[in-house]
C-alpha cells in the first residue's frame, strides 16, 4: 500500500488506476485497505478544481469533454475525467467505451479518463466516485471533471462533490427544447447551450436566451457572484466558446475562493455527505431487524390502498420501534459501543 | 366525541373548530382522541378538492384567497381556508389576523377560515394541517385551500397534501421579478401572475411570458395534460381572471380524475407521508439512544473542520450502531413487539 500511495503522490497513473480499482471493490478487506489508503493520501492536502457536468441525452457531453479537456491539457493542466455510468455496473465497466468516445483526450499525457460505476446499494451510490475524486486530487490533477449521464439521483450526488456544476444542453431540431429534469437546472452554476454551429446556431441562441431568462426567476444563492448562474453558447464540435467558458469557470472559482464560499461549500458538502450516509445506514440497519421491514412494507401497501391513514400507520410502527429501543438494556451495552466508536484513529488526527 | 363527529358530519362549524383544536393539541390524551375521531370520520369517504397555494411575499395571497373564495362561496360551494402560518406557533394563533385579512370571506356562511400553526417538531411539522384538511373534508367542504407563506419546507409539505398546487407571483415595480425559491416552481400546476392591473399590468404580462417560457424547459410530468403546468394572469384586486382560473382548475381536476392520476396521486402522497414519518420517527428515536446523538454531532463537527473524512466518520458511527442492533436479544423481544403492532385496529378496517 505504501508503494501505491507513493506512486499516486508522484502522479503515477498506473498506481492511480490500481487504487481506483481498489476503492471500487466491494470486498470488506479491500474496503478497509481503501480507507487506509485514502486516509493516508488525505494528508497531502492537495485539492483540484472539481467540475460536475451533466447534460440531456444527445447534448454532446463526450465531444464537449474531449475538446474542453484537450484545451486544458494543451495548456499544461492535468485533467482527470470520471464518468459516472450506471450501465457500467451491469457491463462490468466501459473503459474502452469511454476511451473511444474521447479518443484524443485519452491519449494525451496530461489526461486520465476513467468510468465510475454508480450503484444502487446503500452507502455505495457514489461513495466510490467520491473516493476516486480524492485519489485524483492526491495524484496532483488540477481539474477533475465528474460526468453524469443523469439517471436517478446522480446529478444531485455529483453536485454534492463538485465545486462548480455545469449543465450542458442542446437545442432540439425544431422549436422544442430538450426538457430538463426537474431540480437539475437549479443546481447549475453554468448552463452551456452546445451545438451553436451550422443549422442549429439560431436555435441555440434562442435556447440560451430562454434559459438565461429562466435562471433569473430563481432566488439568488449566497455562493453566486453577480451574473451567476450564467448561460453561455458553445460549439464543442467547432471549438467555439470553450475559452470563454474556461474564463468564466476560473472567475467563479476565484470569487468563491476569495469570498470563503469555496471552503464553506466543501465543509457543507462533507457534513451533508456524513449526515445522509448515517441516516441511510441507520435506516438500512433497522430494516434488517426481523419483522420491521416486512411490517413496514405491509403497512405501506395498506396505506396506498387507502385502508389505513398514513399517520396512524406510522405511529403504530414507531410505537413498536420505540418499545424495541427502550426495552434494550442500554446501561450495559451501549456505553461500550459508543466508547468503542471513539477510536484514537479518529481522535488522534485533530 | 360521538357528538363532535356527528356535528362535523352535519357540517357544524363549531364542531369542526373544536376538532381542529383537538388535533392541534400536543397532549398525548388529546392525540389519541384525535386519532380516534379522524379514524371514525374517514369512513365518510368524503373528499374535497385540495388546493395548495403558495406565493412570494407581497404577491397578494390574502386578497387572492378572499376574492377567489368569495366567488366560489357565492356559487354555493363550501370553501375552507387553512393557513399554514409559522408565526402563529409563536404568537399562539393568528385567527383574528386571518379573519381581518380576509374579512368578507370570513363572514360568508359558506366559508371557514383557520390558521394552522406549523411546527418544527418531528412528525408534527404539518401532520396537524393534514388532519385539519381531513376534518374539513368530513365536514362536507367542496374546496379546501391550504395556504403557505413559504418558510422552510412548507411548500413541499403542502404540495404533498394537495390535489392541485398553485404558485402566486407578483411582478415587481421595475423589470426585476420576485425571485422564486428554488424547487418551488417545479411543484406548481398553475402559476398565477397577480396584480395584472393599473401600472403593473404590462410588468405582469411580461412576467407571465417569462414564467410560461420557463415552465416549458422542464420535463413533462405524467400527471400533466397538454398545456400544464400553465401560467395565467389575474388581478385579485379587480377580480380579473379568477373565473378563467377556476375553469382551468376544474378542467385539470377532471382530467386527473378521469385519467386515474387523481387517485394515484393521493395514494402516492399517503405512502410517501407514511415513509417519511417512519424514517423521521426512527431516526429521532435513535437520537435518543444515549451517546448516539452526541457522538454524531461531534463527528459532524470534525467532518466540517476537515479533520475526518465524511465516509470514514459515517462508517465508524454505523459500526457502533450495528453492534448495538446486533447485540440485542431479538428472538425474545422483537417478535412480541411486532405482533403487538398488528392490532385488529389496523387489520380490521380493510
Amino acid at each position: 500500500m505504501k508503494a501505491t500511495a507513493e506512486g499516486i503522490l508522484a502522479g503515477n497513473l498506473r498506481s492511480l488506476a490500481k487504487a481506483i480499482t481498489l476503492v471500487e471493490s466491494r470486498l470488506p478487506d479491500h474496503r478497509a485497505e481503501a480507507r487506509a489508503l485514502l486516509s493516508r493520501l488525505r494528508r497531502s492536502g492537495r485539492q483540484a478544481l472539481r467540475l460536475g457536468l451533466t447534460g440531456t441525452p444527445g447534448s454532446g457531453k463526450s465531444t464537449f469533454i474531449e475538446r474542453f479537456g484537450l484545451m486544458l491539457a494543451d495548456q499544461g493542466q492535468r485533467v482527470a475525467v470520471l464518468a459516472v455510468d450506471p450501465s457500467s455496473a451491469l457491463s462490468g465497466g466501459s473503459i474502452l467505451g469511454d476511451k473511444t468516445r474521447m479518443e484524443n483526450l485519452s491519449r494525451h499525457p496530461n489526461a486520465f479518463i476513467r468510468p465510475s460505476p454508480s450503484q444502487s446499494a446503500v452507502g455505495g451510490v457514489s461513495q466510490r466516485t467520491r473516493d476516486a475524486v480524492g485519489l485524483c486530487e492526491a495524484a496532483g490533477f488540477d481539474i477533475v471533471i465528474i460526468e453524469t449521464v443523469g439517471v436517478g439521483q446522480t446529478e444531485t450526488q455529483v453536485e454534492q462533490m463538485s465545486d462548480i456544476f455545469i449543465l450542458l444542453l442542446a437545442p432540439a431540431g425544431g422549436d422544442a427544447l430538450q426538457g430538463v429534469k426537474r431540480g437539475v437546472i437549479e443546481l447549475a452554476d453554468l448552463v452551456l447551450v452546445n451545438k451553436c454551429d451550422g443549422d442549429l446556431a439560431s436555435n441555440a441562441r434562442q435556447a440560451a436566451a430562454e434559459y438565461s431568462a429562466a435562471l433569473k426567476l430563481f432566488r439568488k444563492r449566497e455562493r453566486d457572484p453577480e451574473g451567476f448562474p450564467k448561460t453561455m453558447l458553445v460549439s464543442a464540435r467547432d471549438g467555439i466558446g470553450l475559452e470563454a467558458c474556461l474564463q468564466e469557470i476560473q472567475a467563479l472559482a476565484m470569487w468563491r475562493r476569495d469570498s470563503g464560499h469555496w471552503t464553506d461549500n466543501r465543509a457543507r458538502q462533507a457534513v451533508s455527505w456524513f449526515e445522509s450516509e448515517v441516516d441511510a445506514g441507520m435506516l438500512a440497519g433497522l430494516e434488517e431487524i426481523s419483522g420491521i421491514a416486512k411490517l413496514r412494507a405491509d403497512l405501506a401497501d395498506r396505506v396506498g390502498e387507502g385502508a389505513v391513514d398514513p399517520d396512524e400507520a406510522a405511529q403504530k410502527l414507531l410505537a413498536g420501534f420505540r418499545t424495541y429501543i427502550e426495552s434494550r438494556d442500554r446501561a450495559s451495552a451501549l456505553e461500550t459501543d459508543v466508547s468503542g466508536i471513539q477510536t484514537p484513529g479518529i481522535r488522534g488526527r485533530k
